[in-house]
């Protein structure tokens, strides 16, 4: 078995008697029964991972996955290239969006290189985990080889398990940048669902109605070129993905072999989820998704991955951003499961008074 | 004057200028314009009532307004009024849901008597502002005199007021306990709008078919009865409101006078802080809404308002708990605002490495 395989096997499925415990407490709080919608589905399921109604997240860790692509020689995006290594730095020097709100949360955040188009210093505080740089243009050739795809999806299963050697880690949140990288995602929802790319598309960092129709045709040519198997993950990924996508699926499958739970941030580490649920379904009782994104293609993978987004912010940013605001909120349920008291707590509270 | 009108007179219009600075230091950062949605409207917002693009916010209160309702007798509610005293308690013995938020949001939770049918221990650690032991059965007398609305206003403000003596307060939260409060709410929605009460009355803490239709009679039939005057926001107060609902108010327009945000909480509180803004129109820009409660009426408020709620996570608690998550969201905005770098910035930052 190679390590994405032997990952998979080892994804264990939750505790039930303690999902059933925790809904019980739930239930027998001091309030109306359900009032606190989402948050009360989450920390069941945060209990159900981690086998206690007492969980505690403080160890948190945001990984942005970062790569570039050929297919941006399309003119698929507004932005050149040489922005996703100027991210990189600027994440590595705390200044960039994600920063901020992974500070917010109480989250370390760290950029890993899966495939940016730039020779980083390989004593950059980063994952160095590079495939290659950049994808090749998907729309003459295969994004990269099966053995590539395979070697993206192992880069995140392997950051998970650098991050767990390291020290305690108890959720993980995922991330990307790579200019132009929404349509590679684009790409992927379509080979999965077969709905039509037009429905899918979104415009990205903002591109105007003609770019958006070329994006849209280079994503059906490239569909009708190569013909990715559904069935076949890897082959998707492979023919009309990208690096740091693999690198996604890879950190959901590492992180539901660790037995944590992982925060997936918007379309592009939705479509790296995706990748992951398809490889391995029982990923999915480990994810949560963050936020609601304005692009088309998200709603759809929601809706497949079974998972509903906790933040509708209209954020459309990517990096991690979304991720780490709703990692506040998983934090926020761990409490409200855990310290709400319970209709009997609180009459033996009344009758110790004084 | 008397306190109302005084604190009215005091409300300030934002700072434009450094709303203007706001927006263009957000167009600047590293990041595609407007990605960041609504966290960048708020901060903006933020940034203009404090006069400064650095915000912070340290020191922040929820207060959890609790009266009780005559209107109970009508077979309104699932639970009888004693409920409403044993919450007090619980908020007190930091039990409760609002506790439990709050303190993850880092705000001190403060419970207000403003009309509870029970003689509270004066030593008790609450805000001791209360009207009289519930208001009447609206269903066949007012709810309460003008003079008790105006006083119970004038309570909320009051609680702002000592809070400011009392230290330094940067946000404010208002919640509610009320067995039964969501039917003067959905009435004061109703007076205000026009629109069918049908269309604007939900389950509260989970009243079958039968119960609602009870409750949508009883409130039309109130309605018939005291005719409450749309343009006197008291008169709509005494007539079908609540002396919670008169204190949510009152913190609502205590906060704009004092210029510090408020974040109003779901259906309860946001009738509140609609009745305050009747009043004192200068108030909504110091206004901000939590969470879209399933409840019907709560949209058609938001849109009067002229406010979009932050979250929409399914909760129908009340006390303080939208309020609550949604002020971790404001915090996170001014971290938005001030620490993520601009392009300029980013280029500073490059040509300062060694």
């Amino acid at each position: 078995m190679n390590l994405i395989e032997k990952s998979i096997a080892t994804i264990k499925p939750l505790n039930e008697t303690v999902y059933a415990q925790a809904r019980q407490r739930l239930a027998d709080q001091a309030r109306p029964a359900g009032s606190l919608g989402m948050l009360e589905d989450v920390s069941a399921r945060l209990a159900a991972i981690f086998g206690t109604l007492d969980v505690h997240l403080p160890h948190k860790v945001i990984i942005t996955c970062a790569g570039d692509h050929g297919v941006t020689e399309e003119g698929v995006s507004l932005f050149p290239q040489e922005v996703t290594p100027q991210m990189v730095f600027n994440f590595v020097n705390d200044g960039a969006s994600i920063n901020v709100l992974g500070k917010h949360a109480g989250a370390r955040v760290i950029a890993a290189d899966l495939g940016v188009n730039y020779d980083f210093d390989p004593q950059l505080p980063i994952f160095h985990k590079k495939v290659s740089k950049g994808t090749a243009n998907f729309a003459r050739v295969p994004a990269m080889t099966r053995e590539q795809a395979e070697q993206s999806v192992s880069a995140g299963i392997e950051i998970v398990n650098e991050l767990m050697a390291e020290g305690p880690l108890d959720m993980l949140g995922t991330g990307d940048m790579g200019i132009g990288n929404t349509t590679p995602s684009s790409a992927v929802i379509a080979a999965f669902s077969g709905i039509p790319v037009e429905k899918l598309t979104g415009r990205g960092t903002g591109i105007d109605d003609t770019a958006l129709a070329n994006k849209i045709r280079v994503i059906e040519k490239a569909l009708d070129l190569h013909r990715p198997d559904p069935t076949d993950p890897l082959d998707v990924l492979a023919k009309v993905g990208g690096f740091e996508i693999g690198g996604l699926a890879g950190l959901v499958i590492g992180a539901a072999a660790a037995g944590i739970p992982v925060v997936c941030d918007g379309l592009i580490a939705t479509a790296g989820a995706l990748i992951a649920c398809e490889l391995a379904p029982a990923a999915k009782a480990y994810l949560f998704a963050s936020h609601r994104s304005v692009e088309v293609g998200h709603a759809f993978m929601h809706e497949r991955l079974g998972v509903e987004p906790l933040i509708d912010l209209r954020f459309r940013l990517g990096e991690g951003t979304g991720a780490a605001v709703a990692m506040e909120l998983l934090d926020a349920s761990t409490r409200v499961l855990c310290d709400i008291k319970t209709f009997e707590e609180v009459a033996i509270a009344d009758a110790q008074k004084p």
